[in-house]
């Protein structure tokens, strides 16, 4: 029996611990009489339980066991997974406590645990987990008290996280909203059987249309990526929310890309690529679900706004800037089809003020929904109600369906109202496909949520032979020209010089102005020892060299000298910060550019994308900065040459890809960019750490 | 009788238009029968409606009338005020629609019944509202449906707003919550009585300790600022929901001061300043009003963080940030009193997670909360709770009670749990003074809007004879000249030259570098016609006028020119805007301050304070901005001359005060600021136009 019909389509379920004091095991054994398939209670000290005949072993059973739900105490459930294993069950879902959770005795425990399932071919849910649900089985697995009484109709909505708490929130939080979930799957300290290995599981099941996740720790990043992949083909959504994302550490003011991006930038990027949801709270998660069973095909962010309440649609009109969604003024022909319908104190604009008078005329609001809806200006429909209760409301619910059923774009209703006055209306849309929000603001968010992004990687470049790079002990000066010449990305002229002499007859070459570095293998952090004189006049540079060698031997008497690099002094230019994050643990590398200088620091200016880049995406991202008129011509300003720019950038992007997980960070700060060409006055790489 | 007795403590309520066969009329006349007072149903065809006498006019009644209540349509409302006043009302309101709203005809329909009112004494609410709720004599005297059924007992929390259909909308959420409003009032059209009337009658209402205010336009500043004032006296507290913030015309990018000004600005620092609260949409109108009903002391944003989820705290712990709030890492001394309390896998640091084996056991959970609470480093407690519902869940609710009444810090429970399995829990403790909110997102705002903010105005400066700027029919630089040197601001060095030779024999008394601006009383813009040269060699000067004045001429050649102003350049430095819109409306000056240059349009780094300031004020302006290290000696480079910044920035400010509204603007562009003193490159100052 494979894992999955061992777990979600089990021929018989036992419950190992089953009692009649225990107020937990009595809800799981009265849960599963919904179950298809046969129920075993395990306890040696009755011969029933909650009317099912009950068995003193897993060895002693009339019939073939599939899946074992284990309750008893920590300590014993490790003789339980043995006898799960002799008696040919497929799962173990350990409901117990008192495993890693409680520290290193509890670590080991679970180890062995999961080393005696191993020896048995048996998967493990948990232990410390909550169970699961899979309602085309009839399968409550659980204790959790949100399963109790009647459930709503099943949504094709499945859950799965790691908190059972949560969990069970959730389940609570969709009845509400007259949703019943499909499956629900609480994975714990995930011993064996991770969150991800379930979301494989339910995104594959036929009768899984969404998939909604409570993660707390990041996934594999390829793992994520085919999970995500298989749910774009098979025309499922995943939808996710993600806790410990802040962390004080990472609020710190920084120019470094290290600490201009927060650790999960790749997950959160790879999710957006993947056309998965990332949502900021429990009710988003279900809110956001619960829209896309409606299967929305929602093309861009404008929406035109019906309300029966001047008031509220203002409220609608504040809120939908914020949210990065546009109310179009509507077209002249859908104003003509409206004027008509509306009363004329009303307004056929947007939002389209109805008036209380059209609310309770059904005809006549299906009316405006529809051509609201039809308009070429509108992508989704929002449907603001107040002061509607009771039966009047079902019937407005009615109206809103029809029009809703007639039109490919989604439809939302924020219901400003008493929740048991429009329980019966919302719970009606709900079931088909409309969303009911309680506020504006939900309303707009979830509208939010649901407008794509069109974000896609370039393909990886042919390699370019970079790695050898990463080998050495310490970037120089020297290495890094020879890196960046590899990536084909312009630097500031300059030579190596010995010492002051040499330095002094460089300089000559090279222009007016001067830029002198010391060159050490021992010094990261040049500047800080006096070993970086900028714009120094050519004709001074002898001097210039030979004194900053002097400070540089007073501050770090130990360090070795290769000797002085002499450059030209670039002229001014925008100046922009391009770094490149290596990848890891699956994931692909992250760029992130921004506008150097002081703003990197002030303003956090910078956007990030997962790498490679081709050209035309990282032009893309430089026009996603707030400082992009700077490179466009801003009042007057000459133009910057922005393909240079971007091919810097592309290129960084692809030698990242090539270095894989082995680069930790590679950063040019500042790329200056003119009004022709573009050069990276400085280069830092750095090999891998772990964060 | 006064019109807050004849409103809300009329002797005897009459109802013109009552019917059997109206909702409407049949609702409001069921709501009447728990008025303490006489009712008189008014309908000639009637001898009896719903159960009570029924009479044929409002001259015809066995008593005296007070309230009217009119439902008749529009049409026949003005013979029934005229009656009403013969009658010896004090107060009508008309229900009925049909008035401005509707167009000019309603309109002068509208004028006449003020004008009649206002003849026999009366005051009018509406037309074309909903009425009003007065719980303490037992008065509902409106028709919508949410005033239907039992409401739960009286909060001290008070509505008002223009809108009756989201004041609906409030009325029922507020049951959902267990919260029964005191007071309610629908203004509708405000012809006669305002929502500032109505505020101002509620305010100082005994009964009343919230007012809830919903707005869809500005009130006058002066009866504004002193009603909040008189709140605040009377530690009564005001909730503001205000709508028709957003306007496409103010999102273009500009960096004139008025374009960074939303038009509500002045509004919403006065309501900051004053202390009352502005909320985002309805469900905050809401809570935050409920929470006020606790009259907590929150002190700061740090809050202490309880849960039994691990997830649900992390979730809260997220989302801290983003609402500019803070969780502390809880003492030593707090650590060591949780520590016996909390099993060992739980938390004590913050969150502190009590586990599941906690959440039961109410002494413990009581226990935590209270040692949570007395830490120093916490101004309020957040209790996160998940899947508790029923019995438990007041059992929890009671011991979170306990805590918080040992406690003067505010206690705020997100229980993200199905509604209907905790309503008696959430009930409890709201009637408590407890919020209860169903998402921590929602709790967060919460918390956010109860931290106080610390802004006063200083004292009005004395006047400096100001005033006769504004009467001059265009500044010229000299007239601008003029006026900063009234205000005491640093200008460039610089005299008018009548013609090219005077401005070469100028330029050398300045400096190295000139400035060259034609001076026209026709020219606005001078840059726009070539009329202004930065940069000149001392020199090249008298050249460089002959061709400046050239090209004026030929681009403007209608233009009337007064000479050449000849002026030093200045060093560089920080470069401020610094900008301050005249008062109107009963409201003060609008002072802006912002990073200037090109940062102002890319960044709109700016911030906004009522004036007038003092120079300690404006110091703190310039520290909100994001580009105050600039001016702080941002790695490594030379402080700048704060005082001076900022004596300059009090100085305009208080020059606004003085010119009152006859100032539309004042804008000093840029204000730059040196390692000592801070130079004003240029002042634009308009008369007021109205918006």
């Amino acid at each position: 029996m494979t894992t999955v019909d061992g777990l979600l389509r089990p021929r018989s379920v036992a419950i190992v611990g089953a009692s009649e004091r225990s107020a937990m095991a009595g809800r799981l054994t009265r849960y599963l009489r919904d179950f298809d398939g046969a129920v075993y209670p395990i306890n040696p000290n009755h011969r029933e339980i909650h009317g099912l005949p009950c068995y003193p072993s897993l060895l002693e059973l009339p019939g073939p066991v599939d899946l074992v739900l284990v309750l008893v105490p920590a300590s014993r459930v490790l003789p339980v997974v043995e006898e799960a294993g002799r008696a040919g069950a497929s799962c173990v879902v350990v409901l117990s406590s008192g495993f890693a959770e409680i520290g290193a005795d509890g670590r080991e425990l679970q180890d062995q645990l999961v080393a005696a399932a191993k020896r048995h071919g048996l998967r493990v849910i948990g232990p410390n987990c909550q169970g699961l649900i899979y309602r085309p089985t009839g399968l409550t697995a659980t204790f959790t008290a949100a399963a109790d009484g009647e459930q709503p109709g099943d949504s094709g909505i499945a859950y799965v996280g790691q908190s059972g708490a949560l969990g069970g929130s959730f389940l609570g939080l969709a009845r509400d909203r007259g949703i019943g979930l499909t499956a629900w799957i609480s994975v714990g300290n995930q011993a064996d059987l991770t969150a991800t290995d379930a979301a494989e599981l339910l995104v594959a099941d036929p009768n899984v249309r969404v998939l909604a996740c409570y993660l707390e720790e990041l996934p594999d990043g390829a793992r994520w990526t085919r999970l995500a992949a298989r749910a774009a083909e098979l025309g499922k959504h995943i939808v996710v929310l993600r806790s410990g994302r802040s962390s004080a550490g990472e609020r710190a003011i920084a120019s470094h890309t290290g600490a201009l991006v927060r650790s999960g930038t790749a997950f959160d990027l790879l999710t957006r690529e993947s056309g998965a949801i990332q949502v900021d709270d429990l009710d988003e998660l279900l809110d956001v679900s619960v829209a896309l069973t409606g299967a929305p095909s929602l093309r861009a962010g404008r929406i035109g706004v019906i309300t029966s309440s001047g008031g509220a649609g203002g409220l609608a009109a504040d809120q939908a800037e914020g949210n990065g969604l546009a109310l179009p003024e509507l077209d002249a022909s859908t104003q003509a089809a409206l004027a008509p319908l509306v009363p004329s104190f009303g307004s056929v604009v947007n939002p389209v003020d109805v008036t209380a008078q059209v609310i309770n005329d059904h005809a006549q609001l299906g009316a405006v929904c529809e051509a609201v809806a039809e308009s070429a200006e509108v992508d989704a429909v929002l449907v603001v109600l107040t002061t509607i209760g009771g039966e009047p409301a079902v019937a407005v619910a009615e109206s809103i369906l029809r029009a809703a059923k007639r039109s490919a774009k989604p439809f939302v209703v924020a219901w400003i109202y008493s929740h048991d006055q429009i329980a019966a209306a919302a719970s009606l849309l709900r079931r088909n496909g409309v969303s009911v929000l309680s506020t504006t603001t939900a309303a707009l968010r979830l509208i939010r949520h649901l407008v794509p992004h069109d974000e896609r990687r370039a393909a990886v470049a042919a390699p370019r032979g970079l790695a050898g790079f990463l080998g050495r002990p310490a970037l120089t000066e020297a290495d890094g020209a020879e890196l960046l010449d590899a990536m084909r990305i312009a630097r500031p002229r300059g030579r190596l010089a010995a010492g002051p002499a040499e330095a002094g007859a460089i300089a000559g070459e090279l222009g007016d102005r001067i830029v002198l570095k010391v060159q050490s293998p021992d010094l990261a952090h040049k500047s800080d020892v006096g070993g970086v004189v900028v714009g120094v006049p050519a004709e001074q540079v002898r001097d210039a060299a030979a004194d900053m060698l002097e400070t540089v031997a007073a501050n770090a008497p130990e360090a070795r000298i290769d000797g002085v690099l002499v450059q030209e002094l670039l002229p001014g230019g925008v100046e922009l910060l391009v770094g490149v994050q290596g990848g890891e643990d699956g994931y692909p590398p992250v760029l992130t550019v921004g506008m150097g200088g002081t703003t990197t620091e002030l303003y956090r200016d910078v956007v990030s994308a997962l790498g490679p880049v081709d050209a035309e995406q990282a032009t893309a991202l430089l026009r996603r900065l707030r400082g992009w008129p700077l490179l466009d011509g801003f009042r007057g300003r000459p133009r910057c040459d922005v393909a240079a720019a971007a091919a810097a950038i592309a290129s960084i992007s692809q030698a990242a890809v090539e270095l894989g997980d082995r680069l930790g960070e590679l950063e040019i700060n500042p790329l200056v960019v003119h009004g022709s060409g573009a050069v990276a006055a400085d280069l830092v790489v750095t090999g891998r750490t772990r964060r």
